[in-house]
């Protein structure tokens, strides 16, 4: 094979891998795979009738507009949509620092673009989002970690890496059912974070794509809420949203809700990666959502994920022995399992793949390594007869381990 | 405003500024404004109608795979059509060659972040597209460049340069109807050109957005074919095609047909960026393309776009006097003006804003400065009377400048 073009790779480039998702994401395409892998949501979920009719709707009333170039910051109407979503949820913003996105992935890439020179210190929690460290992989942060526990990130641990003078250029979390493990960041430790965030003038980059998916109790403030609450305008905190599990993910729209300062430098990076997401799509998420389909919506969606999440605990508790554990997640779309320490996920994989059942191995979410011993599990995709009997399967593989 | 984010920016980000496109896009959306500026399609070209059929057929038939998440090279159907409408160009590559990219702006994007380091050589043409060195900013790359004459850029200068040891990352170039210029290489020139970069093992990137928009005579062969017939693959050239003149820019969906040996690094990076292209759009991209539409409807396009252009060159013979110039472009969407030396295009703008008249000044395709006195006007978007209209309120504008 010729070798003209990768002599020429930049620096950054060589940073850039393949991931374990990518690679698992096919396994789970093999045929009567039962996949716990991808964050897919089930596609009995999908408003289908109501996308249909949207669309319909944006393609005879507005095509001129839906189907040209439109501004880099997005469709105006879903971004003042989008105000009255984010004014809702506790964080009052104009519209002009709301910007849409291909998903919340690539706010990920802008912020790495913007915010990480190579060697740059950002802190994650430990462990954290796969697609996160990929966004990031060519602009090759270091990375501190901050453990979790069952409510999540270890704020105090935050407070003595800042005392001791490290100066990170932001904090990213998952703040509600996060991705890996499920974990919600306490109420307590909200505010804490967002008071030592203003203390030492830390950005914080908050990713909620699951803050809707709740089966117990509701929402808790967002920490963008108690960063506009603190400082009358958002400050510390950069927040992600999305469409992928609200409406569907095959629209690819997401939006970025910025501190003013910041926000043409956003859109300008924007621009450069790809002029403005797509209008049609764009469009159709708006007409969808105008008249308050939301609403109506999202308590199908939580009963159905909530159902599989206890199908899925369920099984767990029936079929894993006293030395596996795992989270017990109020929300969102994962279970994490902690297996004992002889056992690697990776190695599992490949036996488990032999028995038809697909999972995440956990090293992939740890940035310093680790994890060996650890998976994620997806109960939103499957359906609950199918979630059992992957468990079983999980078990079996397990089973077959060596000692 | 709190300077919490913006102590935080990486190297990167201050090179990344807003461009003379963006404000001018604004411009270009005043009242009664008529506006050469965007490289806009005219929205009586979209097919609107089976646009509409396709995504309703779409969400009927293949809703669970249109709206849930996709691969990251793109929607296998779309790409099995591209390879065919690469052979139908002379580009023969199997589908694992071909990525769907969110309009040619992400191949940009992509390519920079995999073949740039700052102050790495980049050759463009001068001038060059706007949006390639916007794409590249962050990444800031050195660039030389080549002149353009009536036949395209100078191979001749290029083969010195390369005999003079420079090592360029790549060329870039778009091959026909040239954004900003409306200049296509000739054939002789795009031979010279394969033969040259076999030579020195120069990368080069063929883009390729205006080729089948060709109003007198037809598409030359691509750059890519030639490589392709001399090397026996795809070995030189990476080509970047899009939807955004053939159907409608609002789907943002364009493809990166890449050598082989750089595909899996693409995937990745493109994964990092946003996981996908919208699997919505490329299945409505597919479901509108797969019976032959584009055969049936580009004539009509074509037909609209020739008149105009014609127009707006008969307009320019009417109104501009003997010290103005112009390029006579064989199809594609723009004009580029030479104007005396004295006047500053930027300038120019301001009077023909009072005019109500819009462009883009030509000093904003040109890396390394330079071309103050020039102007694009693109053909593409206003009515034939509008054109007229537009080219007399130039006129006007132009008048009022100082001499």
């Amino acid at each position: 094979m010729s070798t003209i073009w990768t002599e020429q790779l930049s620096v950054g480039a060589n940073h850039i891998t393949g991931s374990a998702l990518r690679d698992l994401l096919k396994v789970a395409e093999e045929t009567d795979m039962i996949s716990f892998a991808g964050g897919f949501p089930a596609p009995e979920c999908f408003p289908t009738e109501e996308l249909t009719a949207a669309a319909e709707r944006v393609l005879v009333e507005h095509s001129a507009v839906a189907l040209q170039y439109g501004p880099t910051e997005g469709y105006r109407p879903l971004r003042s949509f989008l105000t009255q979503r984010m004014a809702s949820l506790g964080v009052p913003v104009p519209l002009e620092q709301i910007i849409v996105t291909s998903g919340s992935q690539q706010a990920l890439d802008i912020i790495g673009k913007l915010f990480i020179d190579p060697g740059a210190l950002v802190i994650v929690e430990e462990p954290t989002y796969l697609g996160a460290l990929q966004a990031w992989q060519p602009y090759s942060p270091r990375y501190i970690t901050l453990a979790l526990d069952k409510d999540g990130l270890d704020v105090e641990a935050l407070a003595r890496l800042l005392e001791s003078g490290e100066r990170p250029r932001f904090l990213y979390l998952v703040s509600s059912f996060q991705n890996p493990t499920g974990i919600t960041l306490s109420l307590e430790r909200r505010h804490a974070l967002i008071k030592l965030a203003a203390q030492y003038r830390l950005p914080i980059v908050e990713d909620d794509p699951y803050g809707d998916l709740y089966y117990s109790g509701g929402r808790l403030p967002l920490v963008a809420a108690l960063d506009a609450e603190l400082a009358g305008e958002l400050r510390q905190v950069m927040y992600l949203g999305t469409f992928s599990k609200l409406l569907a993910p095959g629209l690819r729209v997401g939006w970025l809700v910025a501190p003013a300062e910041v926000v043409d430098k956003l859109v300008y990076a924007k621009q450069g990666l790809d002029l403005q997401c797509g209008s049609l799509a764009q469009a159709i998420a708006y007409e969808t959502c105008r008249d308050g389909l939301l609403e109506r919506h999202m308590p199908g969606i939580r009963s159905i994920y909530h159902e599989r999440r206890d199908v899925m605990l369920a099984a767990l508790e029936e079929y894993m022995g006293t030395d596996v554990t795992w989270t017990h997640p109020e929300g969102g779309m994962f279970i994490w399992l902690t297996l004992p320490p002889h056992v690697d996920t990776t190695a599992l994989l490949r036996t488990a793949r032999a028995h038809k059942v697909a999972f995440v191995p956990g090293s992939a979410f740890f940035p310093n390594g680790g994890g060996a011993n650890t998976l994620r599990l997806n109960f939103s995709h499957a359906s609950p007869a199918r979630i059992v009997e992957g468990v079983m399967r999980l078990k079996h593989a397990l089973d077959e381990q060596p000692h």
